[in-house]
């Protein structure tokens, strides 16, 4: 990948110019099915690209309250955008219910109500563990928001791990949704970067609102040389992070005082508690960081492990091995 | 009061000029324990003045999900203001728990998250059914915020009902909080304004806001004339509104066909549902209509019947007869 | 007028059940002959509420320098709605230069660039003096915003009396806008109120938008009964504020230490500078208010005078021995 | 450069990790003479944060009509930040003159007024010719602001280019400012990113407005790594681009049928007209480009032409070539 950054071609994306952007751009809308791309520094943008192209000013987005749109991009939609983001409730298999997505939205005729314009799902879903979103229930989604004239918009930053969990093109996933983000960075491996895909007509909107945001960026090619090795070859190998990722979590589950559910261990996340009363969740996160091993929190004290790119079955098992020490010698 | 309006002296509120306006101000900022006030065109106005006032861009306003600001406001803050609605879960009872304002509050180290920056309360809450929050609640809430250094503003449209059912006077209901809407109009029988309350700094800053939104009412004294006659004359006569709504859910508990939970019924406000199998809530609100009797529709297809100045024993007892005939007819 | 507020059929104009407010807008409508008009609380908000209905989130908007909404409104178009004011040079009698207008459209294909949305003309010109923009070079800048595919908005606080000046109906100078604002206190003598007015689907947009800045207003038929007597009642006696102004202008003209343009005296208001090198603006204009006189100040050290109702011809003679006697006895 | 991205020491950016990001932001911070520095996708971003955290919703940033910030910066501040961008007239020194910036102040206590909020000053001034704004110059604007209790940001994309000019250390040029941005890119050659430097209260608030617009980057060390070469080794060579670009000006100025002033050709840009009457600007760059030479288009007709790493004296003879060959040609 460093070897792709040090020889691509470069030229200003500013003025579109950068042939390795464009050679990315193009590959990521055959990827996933839709007629154009464009790159962006991060998926937060990505995301706000997205809701702002998608609505226009004084619209609702409907959105997971369990999302990370919801809940780690700073509330951007609403602060930047004129937006008015509406929190639905989020199940625990990530998905947000039809009953319940039918009555966030407003009466469209009633001038007191911001009128719905866009709902997001996200897929796989990071707070839910790295859960996949059913095709049958992404179709179901798909025709209750034509019906309703909404778009919908997939913050699909691990939606590569979506797909090789169901073992489909990742373009049986996309097809559902009207645009879809997806990080180059995270589990595809490369250092910088999150892809917009969806119409030409949403991306020529999307790339005015990137430039506007700051994120058009001068020779951005050697950010894309390294995303085109990402879709290229690192797309494939997903699935031994989700064996690893399984394996932790076996191994996880027969501890004594760890909580955890197999059934949520669908990709490459893996989340548990811990159940043993001499930790808080920042004392066993500090007594595994001692021992090398970095976990993170996920809100409401639930501890998130991730696999990828770099993280051997061997190192999983010495994972294994810091976390019986933790909880054997206690905080 | 149409009198008073006629005899009101007037100048140009734009430039602080209009006398009537400023006895107004006077009076309503004195009334509630204040050190000022300021005339608003209407609630809408008044409560998103309060955010933006609160709140620099960026921040998080914690607002009950029930609120008329979320539900009826058309999300202003967000889309003018630049702030972030972050609904919290409405109790039956009409309170925000404080469990779940602190679970509300983000990181605010965390620049992922956009940082808490107001607590709103409804008070009495509309779609609870005009129940009134209770004084001990208001104390913990109050407590709670200056604890995590955040203001707190009440949209009291109809605070002056909670005073008169906790028979106590204003300022004991509105001393915790540090900005108070109200409305003129409602139960306190003006035609037009609203009235926000709070510091010499924050309703200096609300002055600034109101320009800008198109709120500066030149000879607004017409308005403050009828608006000073309701303060003097009409709060005293809101104990009788509450008498007759509990007439009025009285009578309606009664009836076959009618569903409703007595306790709620605190002021001015009678929420029911129509369990009568033959009737939708529309199809009941329409027969109602045609027997000269007005209620609306409060979100859930409950039916919410208010009473106000104008509104007589003999009505409520006419009210609870054609309810009778179009339960007794049928839609 | 005031009998008129007192004997009005009112309604909640919220729910679009006020019929004086229906009336009043039917008229205005009317009157302007456009399809349809909303009763706004204050001109500042028919402006915002105008070039937010016509322009989404990121145009610009074409105003010029010297125009009220530049000067007077805060800002509101870029600080609630996301739009980005482009001040145009605005010349002595009020025009927009067409060269300047064209040079201010900056390419709609280059991202780089917020594209054009709306142009804004003001007429009369409250800072130029209140001159009359001429029918011709109304129609000049329609066609140049027609072929461009960009609407006219025109900020008509005082377009009733361009229209009396010309001698024409108001229907000959609006028909050149997409959209009017204008007010019914100032020269029309209402209280308090401005009417916007344009095609059904942008006066739908407005009041949505209305409703959102907290314009919408309960009773409002108290204000719009006043309005329906200015359109009927005061349209007519305008000509006689005209006369006013020039008798005032001609006066002030012949004093030492006045300099006037009797050419920009074309309404109701009469601009002028000191130039007694004994006076500042504010020591002329203090000089005079001890003696019973308003004036006001516009930007640059230039005094405005504006005549109305209730200024008769010996008001005038009045102030013009003021203004004689300020000028012999020194600040 | 490139072997140094190739080699950088990565980590998560987002969460402040990144060491070489960190070497960058103390690398710029110590040479501009800033407590912090924070690195920014672009230009762009770094200008909008820079006004967003100096200024709080409905402030009025000052800026020259020439700056790029007002021309080709999508009117992010006031479509995304509810800032007005209120233009001042540019000098063709690229100064704004003193009674300009006074003038553009509003009353501060007048409620109609968007208070002032932000100086902002460009130097290098790119549509000015890359002129240099003097010391002495800018030591008057300091104390203007002080006084006045304004903060100025400087849009110093080429300061570093400004610093070689005045052969003075880049701090004596940033030290008038309290913010300054300067581009990774361009003079300095390094293919993506801008630095955003100023106190550390000023860096925080910027990378929290970072994170929300997007710019927050994962391993950004990548882009890092070539920053610092840049900072260490691309400054001491702009004099070089200086000494070509005159000599291109040189040549230019000698040939009949263009016309170019001298003395504005201070630092890397030079700016001319082509006065031939057979050309038009689109023309003449459309027979330059076929002749394998770039040039650009500023505004008015006027041509750009930037010298930069790797372009050589015998590239600046062969373009020199090429333009004669256009002139003697016709287009």
């Amino acid at each position: 990948m460093l070897a792709a950054i040090t020889n691509a071609s470069l030229g200003d994306d500013v003025y579109n110019e950068d042939p390795t952007v464009s050679r990315l751009e193009a590959l990521a809308a055959a990827m996933l099915g839709k007629e154009a791309a464009a790159l962006m520094p991060s998926g937060t943008m990505a995301n706000l690209v997205a809701m702002m192209s998608h609505c226009p000013r004084g619209a609702e987005v409907l959105v997971g309250d369990e999302t990370d749109i919801y809940n780690y991009e700073a509330g951007g939609a609403s602060v930047l955008g004129g937006l008015v983001l509406h929190p639905v409730k989020t199940q625990p298999d990530g998905r947000l219910a039809l009953a319940d997505l039918a009555q966030a939205i407003r009466d469209p005729n009633d001038e007191q109500c911001a009128p719905a314009g866009l709902i997001c799902l996200e897929n796989t879903h990071n707070r839910c563990g790295g859960v996949v979103l059913p095709l049958s229930y992404l179709a179901e989604v798909r025709r209750f928001a034509t019906e309703r004239g909404l778009p919908v918009h997939m913050d699909g930053a691990r939606v590569f791990n979506a797909a090789c969990a169901l073992d489909v093109p990742v373009s049986r996933v996309t097809q559902y949704a009207d645009s879809v983000q997806f990080c180059l960075s995270k589990g595809l491996s490369a250092p910088i970067g999150s892809m917009l895909v969806g119409s030409q007509a949403f991306i020529k909107s999307a790339k005015r609102l990137r430039k506007m945001l700051g994120g058009g960026m001068r020779q951005a090619g050697i950010i894309a040389a390294a995303g085109v090795v990402a879709l290229e070859q690192m797309v494939g190998r997903l699935a031994e992070d989700h064996v690893h990722a399984r394996r932790l979590a076996a191994g996880l589950q027969e501890m004594p005082g760890i909580q955890l559910d197999l059934s949520t261990v669908q990709t490459n996340i893996v989340i548990f508690r811990v159940t043993d009363e001499r930790f808080s969740w920042q004392s066993f996160l500090s007594a595994l960081k001692q021992r090398g091993v970095r976990m993170g929190e996920l809100g409401y004290g639930r501890v998130r492990a991730v696999t990828h790119y770099g993280i051997s079955e061997s190192d999983v098992d010495a994972t294994l091995s810091a976390v019986a020490d933790v909880l054997r010698t206690g905080p």
